[in-house]
């Protein structure tokens, strides 16, 4: 793992690692924010996964997360979207498939099933670094993320909610498989045997069996995309279904965008503290 | 005056709007973050001044300076660093020099002179604007900037302090005429004739004439820049020789990014309340 570099914020510091990952095959860069109390002991750490067309550094840029966090004492870590530097044939011909849009999930179809699997590379390959190579607590791990990373967030606690002791989301693709981002993406990385699809849709997920804990969603009534591809009534009837514990909460006049996400972002880092300090 | 976008934040907007500017002869963007308090009535309004290469986008993205402006009912503004589309000779060839760098001061020299006046724009068009369009207080302005936008915000306040109520800097370039940057575009702009370069030099103005309130400039030690172009230390003697109230604080281990400035942003932002409500 290479430091490319550190800086200063907020008592603790900002900064920016590549590695060489056996997930994807490639070069893989992350941000992360080290809060002050990590200077002397390992501290919890919250995952974040960003939404289409964004990298590592959207969510630290965009976000205004670190003043809390250093409050708070948590660990940010932000990954990229995708592996980039492929060139597979039509990685880079649209915004919302190939580069910058892996969807978090492993792929099993050509050419995309030996380097998108960002599914494995978020629910083991970089916690395991992270916790080798810096003051990270293995036993108290957050996870969440924004749109197709909001989506990401929730299929990977879902799956494997023994790793994961907190988890929310912010507008966040809930019901993957019925609507045309996700059908997109999932004809492509997984085929079109739409009986796998289900693994990774986190509202098919969650009916089957629900997080052990309360997972909080935000989402804007202004946001452009509610309708067509974020459906969250989907989560909050499969949560109905199963008992999932979710606070959902809608909030008139706030879009999609990162101005959104700052304004709600004090909630999610005091429900990610709350439950791993728990 | 066209507002481009109105995106909802911490219960307030975030907008962006264009105008036809009489001091530039161009189209000139800015962004204003309207605090929810703004909704009923009129607000203190807090101009920022970017740095070399910013647009009016670079604070409000970067800075996380909007929550504490909806809790404390501040108008945030800001513009951007020079005229643009202009395609002057030159104007393009430097990223200190140009587009992207207009130094906040009124050009004397062709073919600068009818266009690079972003002192006249930030001094008077602009706050003229924001008053007549926006509910924003016109006798509670408060002003500040980062690196070029810290001499603009200090050099904008020593030379009208009438105008202002409030100012203070992030690692400004504080004595222009005696460094790199600040001979380069001196030069340009104004002419070979260094006596004119004083009216827009802050340690200059300062010695010969105090601002009648306490300055805050916070500045990082770990700074590239700091030894070659900012020069902090001539801006605290002039505040010694004039009896300048000046609170110039040092900063181990920051540098000249936005990193510093959302880690003391903060700071900043209640100095300028509590000078704008008094």
């Amino acid at each position: 793992m290479k430091e490319l570099s550190r800086q200063r914020c907020h008592g603790g510091w900002q900064c920016v690692y590549s590695h060489a990952s056996e997930s994807t095959g490639t070069e893989m860069r992350f941000s992360a924010y080290l809060p002050p109390q990590a200077g002397h002991a390992k501290v919890p750490a919250l995952y974040f996964l960003a939404g289409l067309t964004c990298t590592e550094e959207t969510f630290m840029i965009k976000a205004g997360a670190q003043r809390l966090a250093a409050e708070l004492g948590l660990m940010l870590v932000a990954c990229d979207t995708s592996p980039r530097g492929l060139d597979l044939p039509g990685d880079a011909e649209h915004w919302d498939f190939g580069v910058g849009a892996g969807f978090y999930l492993d792929a099993t179809e050509a050419p995309w099933a030996p380097h998108y699997r960002m599914g494995r590379y978020i629910g083991e390959e970089l916690p395991a670094l992270v916790e080798a190579q810096l003051p990270a607590a293995a036993d108290r791990r957050g996870i969440f993320g924004h749109s197709m990373g909001g989506h990401g967030a929730l299929v990977t606690a879902l799956r494997q909610p023994q790793r994961w002791q907190s988890v929310s989301a912010f507008a966040p693709i809930a019901n993957p498989v019925a609507v045309p981002w996700g059908q997109k993406a999932f004809s492509r990385y997984l085929g079109a045997d739409t009986s796998r699809w289900g693994e990774w849709d986190a509202s098919l997920l969650m009916e089957r069996r629900p997080y052990p804990g309360t997972i909080l969603v935000d989402q804007g009534l202004a946001d452009a995309f509610l309708e067509r591809e974020l459906h969250p009534r989907a989560l909050q009837d499969a949560a109905g279904r199963s008992g999932q514990s979710l606070q959902l909460r809608l909030h008139e006049g706030y879009d999609h965008s990162y101005w959104f996400i700052q304004s709600f972002i004090a909630d999610h880092l005091r429900h990610h503290a709350g439950q791993l300090a728990a």
